[in-house]
């Protein structure tokens, strides 16, 4: 709920052990620290890889042994293949939501929303956990094998971004699987900077699209961009794409079982349509607006769905989870394999002797042309060759071109109704997620309908449906997503083929427009559903007629004057749920100054630690000499993940809550401060760009010190 | 020189006028205006499409007839085409140098570091003016076709931000072209947004990169991003790339004499090399370090040479740099015609009948093997065949593959060492100059003598001499410029491969960070030497130990009262050239406020209209009433590229100069504050981030009004 969601502190608190530890670092500390963060962004390429080609070669695998198993069956019996297809499904999926269900809840779905939600500032509980991770590897092998239709690049996202913080981490505190040395990290702010480099490595990984996974975190996931980040960002995906090609191409000698023949997700239409006439403009701009509509009905279905799911369904407890899962796993087993056998078989089309394709595809192999339940030997069986196979398997006949007349409208409307209603049915079960091949899945079907279409329309020989599937793919997965560059040059990696990149790009900005009509992008949505409250890069439009002042609507402040009675800080902690406190000081005037801010989670350490107890009501040097500073700046540094401590875990004597505490080492000197008359858009401008937490509304000052403009702030040491 | 560099005003300045016009805004004026923002990309597409395809008809046009009239020439008498060869060269380069020096001087150079100053917030004259559009335009077309060693890619991304920034401005005021209709954009905030686009469109024309467009407007040139501009960012460069192709489409037909046959800027090498063995990363691993030494010379000759151009030859007047343009255009013609007749001509390969490529090339044709001051009809001249030609076409030479052993290791290491001569004497020349081209030649003759070394040590058939010439000109456009994601983006849109991207990015990686260990940029380094004082993306490691009242350097502080008398603000006004000052207002218990922050540019408005000034040394309202306001919001809009009025223009009478004004209507009311003792480094940051020009430095508040976090934002209206 709402209530668990706690902002991150971006912000660099310059308390005095902050200040203690800059000035003891040495000359070579920063040299230290950039090798460290360079090193992290190699580990964490090479991490995120890793579990790329093991969720990949396990899903082949589970999923190659099930469709040759149920092949050899079915040449006997139809009815005994399909239960064996079911049940293997059965165990798959089960085994996956079990997985999620009982040992990491925060592993199902595709994670992105709050991945998002992280980068952006606030801290979903248990998102980055090692059992996250490890629930999410399994469970997405579970879950994508099964056949579930849903994808596996969502969840590798996620697998990165929890590789990379838990590494920034020093690993695993709970499973004593951490290690000091690796423990440099110690901000959000830095974990901040890690995470983005774990998702653009899921990308780069989950597509083998290095800079698509660049883009994609410049674009969908991070609120911050800095342009050293770039270039580490960048780094990271060169690393993945490395690996993983070293990795495929040990895997083409055979090593890998069913995963050599299926390969990675990457759908080579290179040999396809080399260029386009303008009369095709027309069709593909309507892909674009297709795009855009059932994209946009996608979002608000799966929002409709996920909101009764959360509301009334999976309140009941884990069991109902399960159930439901495993119900959702049969009805897709029974259709994926019903519906193909209510078609009637095609006869083959008369192929050339060069090409590589057969018809019927011969037993134990992958492509086109599915023999399933047909009479003769020289048919196929159309519903089949995109239903009754792997998602990957499916989507590259869509796309395959030379294979012209392949589908009927009819197999192909009816696929698309069909996967349409089990993707969004599927969306927000308690399974790992993605929506990336499920869209291209359901994109591509009506593109290669379209394409269909033009085809015989215009009657021109250079027209290949594939081209259409693959603009389909794209204009889906803009509508619902409604990403663009990033989703741009993701396809045109995956499928390496870039004379298609203008065609993109059009159906793209058509799609997304139209999508933008009706509501936000998949994940927005997603994320506000689930109480992720993200910011904006922009202010709304009242926000202009607002001031800061009218924002904090008369509340009164709770803040804690410099020297406190432990008392009162207990009770004051107990009495709100406030996370950050003014603090301020009498002058010898006797007026009063604001002397900084004091978190909570700082004020709980030291209250926990007692060293800073002092008997005298008086700050320890009020003649203004140094203060011994009993901490060490990384005590402060709060778990990643984890609510920290809370009120209620400190347990203090009588004698303690006696004694009095002076703030004025633990406080942040210098929080942002905004004039109570600043507009509030303004305001927002400020807290979004800067990232922070809190800021103060305060009087307007009595006077200027100083101006500081571009000049002042180019000064040389 | 630093003195006219005077900062943008990126924020929005609540005055009186721009709250009255927030109030009178209707219901559709967001939609308008919305709508208005992606006109205006499409027409920056458009502009900038069109202006690339006349540059590139333009310079194919004259280079295609300079050198096939110097080949039909050279049939008879070398020296006869030695002759027009120069005198051509000449006319061509002293066309353009006239342009630049009596036109607009603002178009010399390649125009990035200036726009990239631009989109920092600092404006350098005249760079975005309607003169300089048009001396860039044909200036540039007289330096490349007169075969300079310098390319037109630089120059055109200066291009698409001027014609994105005259747009914006509804035309040019001072030619009479403007129009009142198009001036929708009266801030410079707007005028940023148009800029990138127009610097993307730039890119996206030039090499026909319409991702690597937005890449290199994201990480190059722009200090902020908002991801709604990465949306219509990627319109315009869309819209560029479709322009562009039918353009090109129209010029196959043969409407575009030379233009059809060279082609744009695309050196498809997607025939070549389709896979890489482990053996060949170490010598790409090389490349990439030679890419980084040679990057980072360049950048340090270039600093040299022109930083004694600024210091001694150009101080000479306009004459001397004719002159010296000219000078150098003999050199180069010289040499890029002597060397090769120099050079010993080899006997032609054994070609397979199959093969596009002939040897010697056919007379009048583009192409490899140029026959050249050969005695036997069946031999060719490995150096003329880059060195007299067009840069095009030498890169795409160089880039070739199946074409092994045809260049030798001395030619190939003679047109290097002069190559890389001319291109750093040339830069600085007072001719628009863009180091794109020269960078890829430079870096493929390197790269391409790698590649011979590696074709003779592997022994391996399958490596192409072309792949290594490729990684060479990634490497050395690494070292020099070290961008990373949109470098690597652009070399594989332009080499249309992108089997080859991973190893580009390794070489781009190891080039860049060789080079970083020696200097910086080649932008950031000229953008240093000309004094464009640009902000770093980070603060540096020293401010962290300041404080904002340090930086402040207890300057006294120039700041008005509410209620002024004209004849102070003038002297005020004359006696210093600050641009801003704090406004300060006495309450009712004789208190002290800071009431906001006035521009000098508004005051000199006001000063100018005089319609403000009042006989009453009293606020107008000091009871908190409404204030007539007798301004328009966009009569305080400044003027792009003109440094607006001057204290000195405004001629005031006596009596005026005795009446008083009430600064209140028109100053900022909520100016951003830090307080006095926050670090240098956070206020590095808030200025940074924020895009500001001045902030004011204050005491510690004395009470804390209210506190926001991210709840308070999320608030609906
Ligand atoms: N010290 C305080 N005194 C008075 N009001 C406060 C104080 N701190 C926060 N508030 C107000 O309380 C509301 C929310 O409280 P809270 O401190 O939980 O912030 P939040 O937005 O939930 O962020 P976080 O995730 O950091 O808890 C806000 O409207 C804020 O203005
Ligand atoms: N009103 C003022 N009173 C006192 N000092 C000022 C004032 N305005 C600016 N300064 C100081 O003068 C110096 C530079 O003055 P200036 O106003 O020209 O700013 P700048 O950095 O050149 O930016 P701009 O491009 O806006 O002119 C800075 O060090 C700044 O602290
Ligand atoms: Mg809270
Ligand atoms: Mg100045």
């Amino acid at each position: 709920g709402v209530g668990d969601i706690e902002s991150l502190d971006y912000e660099i608190i310059e308390n005095y052990a902050y200040r203690e530890e800059q000035a003891q670092r040495g000359k070579y500390y920063t040299v230290y620290y950039v090798m460290v963060k360079w090193l992290f962004s190699l580990l964490i390429g090479i991490g995120t890889a890793y579990a790329a080609i093991f969720i990949n070669l396990a899903v082949e695998n589970f999923a190659g042994w099930k469709f040759s198993a149920t092949f050899a069956i079915i040449q006997h019996s139809y009815i005994a293949g399909f239960i064996v297809y079911i049940l293997i499904n059965l165990a798959l999926v089960f085994s996956s939501v079990f997985i999620v269900t009982q040992f990491a809840p925060a592993a199902a779905g595709s994670g992105i929303p709050e991945i998002k939600g992280y980068l952006n500032g606030v801290d979903t509980p248990g998102i980055l956990l090692f059992r996250t991770l490890i629930g999410k590897i399994f469970g997405s092998i579970g879950s994508v094998g099964g056949g579930l239709a849903l994808g596996k690049e969502g969840p590798l996202v996620h697998t990165g971004a929890c590789i990379a913080s838990l590494l920034g981490q020093g690993g695993s505190t709970k499973y004593h699987l951490s290690s000091r040395w690796l423990q440099v990290f110690k901000s959000d702010r830095d974990r901040r900077d890690l995470v983005t480099c774990g998702c653009a490595a899921g990308v780069a990984a989950a597509f083998r699209a290095p800079v698509g996974g660049v883009l994609f975190a410049l674009e969908e996931v991070t609120s911050w961009w800095r342009s050293q980040l770039m270039w580490r960002v960048f780094f990271t995906s060169a690393v993945v794409a490395v690996v993983v090609r070293s990795a495929m191409g040990w895997c083409k000698s055979g090593n890998c079982g069913h995963f050599g023949s299926g390969g990675f997700i990457i759908w080579d239409i290179s040999g396809g349509q080399e260029d386009y006439s303008f009369q095709e403009l027309l069709p593909m701009a309507i892909i674009g607006v297709i795009g855009g509509l059932l994209g946009a009905l996608f979002n608000q279905l799966t929002l409709y769905i996920t909101n009764w799911r959360r509301t009334s369904l999976h309140k009941k407890g884990t069991r109902v989870k399960i159930i439901e899962a495993c119900i959702i796993s049969l009805i897709t087993s029974i259709i994926s394999f019903g519906l193909p056998l209510l078609r009637k078989c095609s006869p083959c089309p008369a192929l050339d002797a060069n090409s590589a394709i057969e018809c019927p595809r011969p037993p134990g192999t992958y492509g086109n042309y599915v023999n399933f339940y047909c009479a003769k030997d020289e048919e196929y069986n159309d519903l089949a060759t995109i239903f009754f196979n792997t998602q990957d398997d499916a989507i590259r006949n869509l796309f395959s071109a030379k294979t012209l007349h392949e589908y009927s409208a009819q197999s192909l409307l009816s696929f698309l109704v069909m996967f349409y209603t089990l993707a969004v049915v599927t969306f927000g079960t308690a399974v790992p997620a993605g929506q990336f091949v499920p869209g291209i899945m359901i994109g591509s079907t009506y593109g290669r309908l379209v394409g269909m279409f033009v085809v015989r329309f215009y009657k021109k020989l250079n027209v290949e449906e594939g081209t259409y599937a693959l603009l389909g793919a794209a204009s889906f997965l803009g509508g619902s997503m409604r990403m663009t560059v990033s989703l741009c040059v993701i396809m045109v990696e995956i499928t390496n083929n870039l004379k298609l990149l203008p065609l993109i790009m059009l159906v793209l900005l058509i799609s997304k427009a139209v999508g933008d009509a009706f509501n936000e992008g998949l994940y927005e949505v997603q994320a506000r559903l689930k109480g992720i409250p993200l910011l904006e890069s922009r202010p709304k439009q009242y926000m202009r007629k607002m001031t800061a002042r009218e924002a904090c609507r008369n509340k009164k402040v709770v803040y804690f004057p410099r020297v406190v009675k432990v008392a009162d800080i207990v009770s004051v902690l107990r009495s709100n749920k406030h996370n950050g406190f003014p603090v301020v000081d009498d002058t010898q005037n006797g007026e009063q100054l604001v002397i900084g801010l004091i978190l909570r989670g700082h004020l709980l350490v030291v209250l926990q630690s007692r060293i800073d107890f002092q008997h005298s009501p008086l700050p320890c040097n009020p003649s203004g000499g140094s203060v011994p500073i009993r901490h060490n700046f990384s005590e402060f540094a709060k778990p990643v993940s984890s609510k920290g401590m809370s009120v209620e875990d400190i347990h203090l004597s009588q004698d303690d809550l006696e004694m009095y505490i002076d703030l004025a080492p633990f406080l942040n000197p210098s929080p942002y401060i905004v004039p109570e008359d600043m507009s509030l858009a303004k305001v927002y401008n400020l807290f979004r760009q800067l990232g922070l937490r809190h800021m103060f509304v305060v009087p307007r000052p009595s006077r200027v010190i100083g101006l500081i403009t571009r000049k002042d702030l180019l000064i040389e040491e």
